[in-house]
């Protein structure tokens, strides 16, 4: 059956501020020694297993010519454009009906557009279970990643041990949200619950079915999508139809409530990136445990993460700082005050400097 | 007697890397809230003492431009170029030569550029006192401060409190070099002794003849200085003169040999403004202890000081750092360092990069 790839790339993370931006959102930045951007990587690490016609970027209608700058290679009728935010659950779908037009039935593979994947051939070795699994029934599947410590900031999937469709492939009892620091530790000691990775695996017709199903209210916008894909009236439908679903993620508004639900523990070094402090595990650190790209002089700095610009940057006798150069804005922030970076935005946007948000 | 003061402007002082430059030393900085360059404020100071045509500027030809710009009222004639760095001793030597040809004996204030004083009253009726004693006979005066702390950047002034010219007025025992942190706490437990503010009050006929008695070397070459002031040989004639003569400090060529000198106690809040950390003594901090000028946003920051230049900076859990921007370079350095900036100059001068230095 044939294989298709939806990345997901509406995203609008505020905690990589100040490089992301409303307008320039993480999965669009190279958070990478290598130049690559998250979403540049995550096309290139399907290559193996997904044809590019056969790729789909969904997201904001705003990032439209980033994507095409960025993915020169995608097909233009590939890059599905939403023009609201709408959660998960309507961003599958509006990519689910535009495949099913060009492709009938077909193995979708939804991923998000801004984690790294350490160990590729271990990932599309997982996909190609995942794809099997698929396109055996009309399951769904999850790909959860063995949690390696108590993370607070991630929603987790429990899943039974004892009872799957094929070995390594297990049914998923529930999806849980995020949890305090106890029920974490529980969590990961119990073993018997994965990371959400936010990466699932079915077929067109499964996911339909199940979209249906559990929500049905979408159901005739969707099919006057459908009727309009790849005709000239397609921009001017999605424009009407899609603002009017309601917001609802593909977790807790398919996923929690369809009954054929797996799981697939994937070890295949996953980071979601999900700030700066990401940085100097996923790129090299020098002796004094600096990661630091720019023009950069150190002197007696440790432990210091420093994203340059265009200007010189000195650090003299500090540690675990956080600092970030671009040509209008500056942020220096102590690494345990990552997540107050927020406040500085709050504070923008309270002030009207919506350039800078 | 009429009154002539001598600004010493020639510094390239470091320890405000990156907004002072070789090109751009500390006296023309604005560090105060008031906008006013340290100079400007030098000159401010002695309008109720001097009149505008007696002050005169000694500077490094470099810095002529900076003058002119930042001090328009002064006559053209009173800015005196050093072609050389030479120390105190030329420079003094020079500016009194211009002054006798100008104005025969006259009493001669030498102040550095670079202070700040916070009582003007008090500090001019310092000088007054000291102006006094010069037209009294042929001594000597500097101004000595009251020390506060154990200073061990400053050198000191060893006095004798039962000898002096009038009250108020002591004989100086020695001029002595900076201590280390032990010795400082003896001079400042002892009441004998005082900082060395570098601000000395003479006749132009007492210094001169100090001069050519403690360092005869530079007599006839100051003789063909004086020979040429106000012709058009002059700029000829100190490019070929002043550069012969040794470097030499005023307080160990002169000052320490002759016998009469005095010194005067002032308390006028004098501060030498050494470092980046007097920004916090010399302007406003807010509730939290942050010295902040331009454009910044401050989450969770404590005695920090923050020099803003065009962009948006954003402090986040940090504290005791100074942060300063400027267009081509931005330091970030913990309180307790701010010694080391001059490593990061010396690595720039390793590395070529003159123009960031």
């Amino acid at each position: 059956m044939r294989i298709t790839a939806v990345i997901m790339a509406g995203g609008r993370g505020e905690r990589f501020w100040p490089k992301s931006r409303n307008n320039f959102p993480k999965q669009f930045l190279s958070l990478t020694d290598d130049g690559e951007t998250m979403i540049q990587k995550t096309v290139a690490r399907l290559s193996e297993l997904v044809n590019t016609e056969d790729i789909y970027i969904v997201t904001n209608k705003n990032y439209y010519e980033l994507v095409r700058d960025q993915l020169p290679e995608l097909p233009d009728g590939n890059i599905i454009l939403e023009p609201a935010s709408r959660n998960t659950a309507p961003c599958i779908g509006l990519a689910a009906t535009v495949i099913k037009k060009r492709c009938g039935d077909a193995v979708m593979l939804v991923l998000p557009s801004d984690h790294l994947i350490r160990f590729n051939r271990m990932f599309i070795d997982t996909l190609k279970t995942a794809v099997s699994v698929a396109e055996k029934g009309s399951s769904l599947t999850t790909i959860g990643i063995t949690p390696t410590y108590p993370e607070t900031g991630y929603g987790y999937i429990h899943f039974d041990g004892e009872d799957g469709c094929q070995a390594g492939v297990y049914k998923v009892r529930r999806f849980v949200e995020k949890p305090n620091i106890e029920l974490a530790k529980e969590y990961v000691n119990s073993g018997e619950y994965l990371w959400n990775s936010g990466m699932f695996i079915w077929k067109i017709s499964s996911i339909e079915a199940n979209l249906r199903k559990y929500l049905p209210d979408m159901t005739s916008g969707m099919e006057r999508i459908y009727d309009s894909v790849d005709t000239d009236r397609f921009t001017e439908t999605v424009e009407k139809e899609f603002p009017l679903f309601r917001s609802e993620s593909i977790d807790f508004g398919v996923m929690e409530k369809a009954s054929d639900v797996y799981t697939i523990p994937g070890n295949f070094g996953w980071d979601d990136v999900g700030s700066w402090l990401a940085l100097e595990r996923i790129n090299k650190t020098n002796e004094y445990g600096n990661m630091v790209r720019g023009d950069v002089i150190s002197i007696n700095t440790k432990n210091t993460i420093v994203q340059g610009n265009k200007k010189l940057i000195a650090t003299v006798g500090v540690e675990d700082l956080v600092i970030v150069d671009t040509d209008d804005a500056l942020l220096i922030c102590s690494k345990d005050s990552t997540q107050d970076v927020k406040k500085v935005i709050e504070n923008l946007k309270i002030c009207n400097r919506n350039e800078l948000v």
